[in-house]
């Protein structure tokens, strides 16, 4: 069986509809490679109970939880006092991150107040390298703790997933079929009851005035994959 | 208080990151606009058990739930089974949804088995109309289940949020500021602090080698936030 894993996406800007998150994403595919199974991603608002009550329910089941957003310096940025929270552990500067953050600055007093609340670490965590803005991430026990601005998020990522054991990678083909799903339905779940080690999805798609479907194998057996994709090409 | 609400976007192949999904993020502007309070997003796979136990826990929770996925013909659509499952009704095939299913055939042999899966219909649902492709969506209370693909969603949304009861549109004004979040931080506590009617988000940015800040402030009262927006002008 391969680890599972859950992504906490925090913040009402994801919400508010503004922002279009592609951390999860990004976080999804290399998960896929990793051999780790992404089983759900939950985004959730600026708040403080919300935020640890997914943290408490998510990391009881599954081998690790990513968060992404909220570790900044300003007022709204609360994910690390709540991951402390969730643990039952203190949260203070931590001087190795303290000195990472200076590193940003020539002049000493640029490190303020607010930006010290980046060095704000909870008791026990191991911090994530940051190589873009220097403001440390970290893993407390199965839970890590990333940036939402993508870039630093894609950069935390590249860093930490080698630090994890995967599992066997999750590999899959993909055919498209100019057909509405509606005609190969049949045919398909005939070929899902032959292939039980296999997951098949149908991905219905819209062009113009015409309809298709994209069917998808998963599974960790290239052999397996490659018989059943000469299964589902007999349904083009 | 605005009614609240959670979306549920249903589908591995979100999960596996294959596709990047926009169902949420759309419904999420048109919300906001509504007045309606998003609170939570969630993804989950292709799994019965746990789809009727996202929708109990998010049902009970907000004034709506949203679906997206897993309605269509094929045996990795279960979504209509996990909401009568979830509900706790039987589910089969409707005659007012097969009658509009079937306008889409000129030959009634088309409507297949299969198909006809599209029009099983939760008891006591109310169809959700499908201008794209006919197989209608449903609302089960206060649950409301669309397809997942995004042209059909769209004008599902469409066709239904206006018969929902929404309350007073979220407006927001955002500032550009080109310093990073680490020198407008203290600042922004302070006009936080002062208008705490509205909520305030920092959201920084990256462009090339320079760091950059989009501050936005969300709230119902437009002229407490052309106050706070002349305020947030002078951390530029």
């Amino acid at each position: 069986m391969n680890p599972t894993a859950a992504i906490v996406l925090i913040g009402d800007e994801i919400l508010s509809g503004r922002t279009q998150d592609s951390n999860g994403n990004h976080l999804a595919k290399h998960l896929t490679e990793a051999g780790i199974d992404l089983k759900e991603i939950r985004v959730v608002p600026d708040e403080h109970a919300v935020i640890v009550g997914a943290l408490n329910a998510l990391r009881g089941a599954h081998s690790h939880v990513f968060t992404s957003g909220g570790i900044g310096p300003t007022h709204d940025d609360i994910t690390a006092d709540a991951v402390a929270a969730a643990f039952g552990v203190s949260i203070s500067v931590r001087d190795d991150a303290r000195a990472i953050l200076a590193t940003n600055y020539d002049n000493p007093a640029d490190l303020n107040e607010m930006r010290l609340r980046m060095a704000r670490i909870p008791d026990g965590a191991i911090l994530i390298d940051n190589p873009i803005s220097k403001a440390p991430g970290f893993s407390l026990g199965n839970v890590h703790v990333m940036a939402g601005v993508p870039v630093i998020f894609e950069a935390m990522v590249a860093g930490l997933l080698p630090r994890l054991t995967g599992g066997a990678p999750m590999r899959s083909i993909s055919v498209r079929v100019d057909k509405p799903e509606g005609e190969v339905a049949a045919g398909l779940a005939r070929i899902a009851a032959d292939f039980p080690a296999l997951s098949l999805g149908s991905y219905p798609f819209v062009k113009g005035s015409s309809f298709g479907t994209n069917i998808v194998a998963r599974g960790t057996d290239a052999a397996l994959l490659a018989a059943a994709e000469a299964e589902i090409l007999t349904l083009q």
